[in-house]
């Protein structure tokens, strides 16, 4: 019997009343008994977002959403800068081209955030940017980009707006969505929300729906304005996810019952036992400054392959984790610690961190990231 | 205590083993677990598509297959031919206007099948026609379009595609996508496949693929040739609907014990039930011709709206049918019988729909369609 461990960035552990909630009877989502549910998932979404705006739910995974934050707020043309300081920053790159948008890219050094003033000075070189597309938190190096600073800048120019991925910092990291102004949020259901995936949500400020009026782009599917008049009236432009819509209301109810700052702090408590203990066992983190409370990104040491560690935590010790990205393969490994996760999750974490590792033929003291975490959970440090 | 049953066009009830499986502990998409998984129905679904081609999953409703077999086709300005017939051949048209189509839209009476001698006529005089659009259930209407006639016709051209939305016809009408040419079928989850909604299905065949290679439109999310890559490595470009295609497994093992033959035999027997347990409790069906298997539109009769019948089986008797739709608004009323049903469903239903017209004032003779249908059932008529 190998028991099973999922600490990969998404999909993330579902709490069981939640699995339990999506294994009711199907429901028919023209109906009063979905549009109450609707309703109230939409009330509770803007609570999560912090956002007074609507919060608009999609059956896609994340990247239907940051799709969906190109294509309805930019035309063929139009002026983006993309920060790229990882494999998800590339994405919005990729995503901006395909919709024929003129792409300035800042690129970041993978395992460092983008430094605000780079941004402050592409938008002074070139005040028609019509939208800065960056990461609250970059899954592939875990990074957290100061969307607070970048929204400060953004701010100053009234036809540009912030476009913030925050798939794995929605829930995680507090980002205050309308008072510090970041127009566009996108996340996904199977991060901080606990969800299988195949639900992608966006909030979008009033100035982002300014620009969207004058978007000439192939929305369809994604079609922010038609899915804001239906979802105003409690039903959508498309076939929901009926299941795990079931499911988000349980979650929200869980989210809610601990409140969102013991739910930003329960993160900030967990990471931290995270990389202090991943610290304390010899081992060092990947980010070089900023790293996000959803995931840590460790190096692997002189002389042991990141792949084999990802590898041997899955069929040693039945524990999903994640390996490095591209040229980051083998260079590093991954370990999230949102969502449905508490202290011992760590604890368990880090034990077969230490033990793959110990295994791999580096020296390591068992025992020494643990004890760390321990102290740092009960307080004491 | 109010028993509830669902019997809309989708979704459509769920099997309690298919509800267990997506009731388990998530697992990760980039995990050998899922690996196996995918693989197997992948090709599971290629038996249930009657295809050698590869059958694309993607995390959407079925509208969201519908925009990537408009997206990946066509590019803007190419001419694509839309058949009509109902509310969602009207999503063909729109689809192919807002990716930038020259749109030659068949206008078809609601309530009949497009004459594919129109189709052929269309053709001919514009061979430059890169694609064609139709429905092979119209879940509006109830009418079955004869895909197989227009694949007769279609086949002529060498570049041209027919594209098939089998949302509510794959699994109920015996479609055989590589022996008749039909080149991209789509449907989705939450119809005869059993299952919640958020999954598409896409095959593709290979005359389609030479199309895509052409075209040149934006497609990200629904990039067909990128999920083709990916998808053949057992893998997606895109977090995948994890818990939906677990309970997809299932469904799959359900409908291959059944046997294909078996599956469509007991469509066609129960919608006959269904139609003339329908017509003899003195109703009528809709459809002018050609009526789907999946689901049967009754025409309210003389002086009773349809609205009131679909609320009242709703809040008399628990029972969720459809209403008409647009103009058909109050004058129809739609019942599913496709996917987990079976004779005792058909045989409630008729019950329900004869009291609640009964209760509306309209004479009919109570257990009249009941006792039709079971004559059905039996095999006796």
């Amino acid at each position: 019997m190998l028991k099973r461990y999922l600490l990969a960035p998404g999909p993330t552990p579902v709490p069981p009343e939640v699995l339990l909630a999506m294994a009711r009877p199907m429901i028919h989502h023209r109906a009063p008994e979905f549009d109450k549910l609707f309703a109230e998932v939409r009330e509770d979404l803007k609570w999560l977002f912090q956002t007074r705006n609507d919060v608009l739910i999609l059956a896609a995974s994340g990247t239907g959403g940051m799709e969906g934050s190109v294509s309805n707020f930019l035309s063929p043309g139009d002026k983006a800068l993309t920060v790229n300081g990882g494999k998800f920053g590339e994405r919005w790159t990729k995503l901006c081209k395909t919709f024929g948008a003129q792409v300035t890219e800042l690129k970041v050094e993978w395992g460092r955030a983008v430094d605000p003033q780079a941004v402050a000075d592409a938008l002074k070189k070139d005040p028609s940017i019509k939208a800065v597309y960056v990461q609250a938190s970059e899954t592939s190096t875990a990074v957290a980009h100061d969307v607070k600073a970048l929204a400060d800048i953004v701010k100053g120019y009234e036809e540009t707006i912030l476009v913030v991925d925050a798939i794995t910092a929605l829930g995680v990291l507090d980002l205050k969505t309308d008072a510090w102004g970041l127009d566009v949020v996108i996340t996904g259901s199977q991060k901080a929300l606990m969800l299988p995936p195949g639900l992608a949500f966006a909030s979008v400020s009033e100035k982002a729906w300014r620009l969207a009026d004058k978007a000439k782009n192939a929305a369809f599917y994604f079609n922010f304005k038609r899915e804001r008049e239906n979802q105003q009236k409690s039903t959508t432009a498309y076939t929901p996810a009926v299941s795990l819509i079931l499911g988000l209301k349980e979650v929200m109810n869980i989210l809610k019952a601990e409140g969102l700052e013991a739910v930003f702090a329960r993160h900030a408590m967990l990471a931290t036992a995270m990389r202090e203990g991943v610290k304390a066992a010899g081992l060092s983190i990947f980010p070089q400054e900023r790293p996000s409370d959803a995931l840590t990104a460790i190096s692997a040491p002189e002389g042991v392959d990141g792949q084999a560690v990802y590898k041997n935590l899955r069929t040693q010790y039945g524990m999903t984790a994640a390996g490095g990205q591209d040229h980051l393969k083998g260079k590093i490994f991954r370990i999230s610690h949102m969502g449905y996760i508490d202290s011992f999750d760590v604890i368990t974490a880090l034990a077969a961190v230490e033990m793959v590792i110990k295994g791999l033929g580096y020296p390591i003291k068992l025992g020494s990231g643990v004890a760390k975490a321990q102290e740092i959970i009960m307080g004491k440090s």
